[in-house]
């Protein structure tokens, strides 16, 4: 099936299932069923089972799933086997604890390249890296041949960085400014706002 | 029309077009047209028409929409109109900058708890409140009535503070931790991880 006819609600899943699953991997069981990891993750076991069958036959009715196994499968349809060489840009409060969190080197991503547009920031160092001038960032971003950018830059400057980052290549943009992007459809942008997540909660809180 | 009948997806959106159009209220604009929102947000226009249809009428044919009145409409929705008091639950690098994060304020909640159970930062003060032990949390929390907790504790202390939230009448957690929780279902959870986005974007990167 081609990328085109997985939708992408299906594709959000994979990873969570991925998550759940390494770390029962890491716990040290073997096998799994559609049933415990819908009841570990509050989704239905149907639901699983016809998400992974976009995908190929991951496991026998019955016998349940091989854990490694699918986990490499998914890492596989993810392409998260190889790691990824991230760039971050913008180094506040925000971009340092991204730049410094040990989450992402096990889950195929490492922050190779930072860049701040401050003068006092750039030159120094932040997580052994140097912070890079923003001003560079179309020309380091090629040379480097980086694809995916982590935004964490205020919101009034967010459209600007994009742009640039889109003419220097950029594929796929995670961004934490409190703003919507307009990028070329072939970018993917996906969007980190804590607030976004309170509304969503506080409308059942009364 | 009941909470219970309208789908969380569509409660999922809300905030996002109260952000946009509270960003175009920033920049003076009086009136806007599902049209515009949605080449905003990359939704249709109709889809925003069908979300807002929902909760009532918010604009007329070929007048579009009150953008001010729309916002406090949303606010008004989403349960933000005053201000809800959060607890933070973790003072780590990710934790420092959520307790120094300026862009929750104007849009419903204020960080006013800290709490952490390392010794060496108990009795500090991040962002101008002391850090509280974790040990006191279940007191802490109901003493204040806090409802509302962001948990950027490691992936695993997570669910035992889980727990403990749920004890303390918690009613919605914002989870930094990578990793599922299991909480009574009146509890709402809402999940950041960056990973899993980045994940979900490299699904398309080829």
């Amino acid at each position: 099936m081609s990328i085109r006819e997985i939708p992408d609600i299906v594709v959000g899943r994979l990873p969570v299932y991925l998550r759940a699953l390494t770390r029962m991997a890491q716990d040290g069981q073997l096998i799994t069923s559609s049933k415990e990891l819908g009841e570990r993750l509050g989704i239905s076991s149907a639901q699983i089972r016809k998400d992974l069958s976009h995908f190929g036959e991951f496991g026998k009715q019955g016998t349940g799933y091989q854990i490694l196994y699918l986990v490499e499968q998914l890492q596989r349809i993810l392409h998260t086997e190889a790691e990824w060489q991230v760039a971050l840009v913008g180094v506040g409060d925000l971009g340092r604890a991204l730049a410094n969190y040990n989450g992402f080197a096990n889950r195929g991503f490492r922050i190779t390249a930072v860049f701040d547009n401050d003068p006092a920031k750039v030159g120094t160092t932040i997580a052994g890296m140097p912070v890079l001038d923003s001003s560079q960032i179309v020309d380091e971003i090629r040379a480097r041949g980086l694809r995916i950018v982590m935004l964490a830059v205020p919101a009034g400057r967010a459209q600007e960085i994009a742009n640039r980052l889109v003419e220097a290549g950029v594929r796929a943009i995670l961004n934490y400014a409190p703003i919507n992007l307009t990028v070329p459809k072939e970018v993917q942008v996906q969007y980190i706002d804590p607030v976004i997540h309170l509304q969503r909660m506080t409308f059942y809180v009364t």
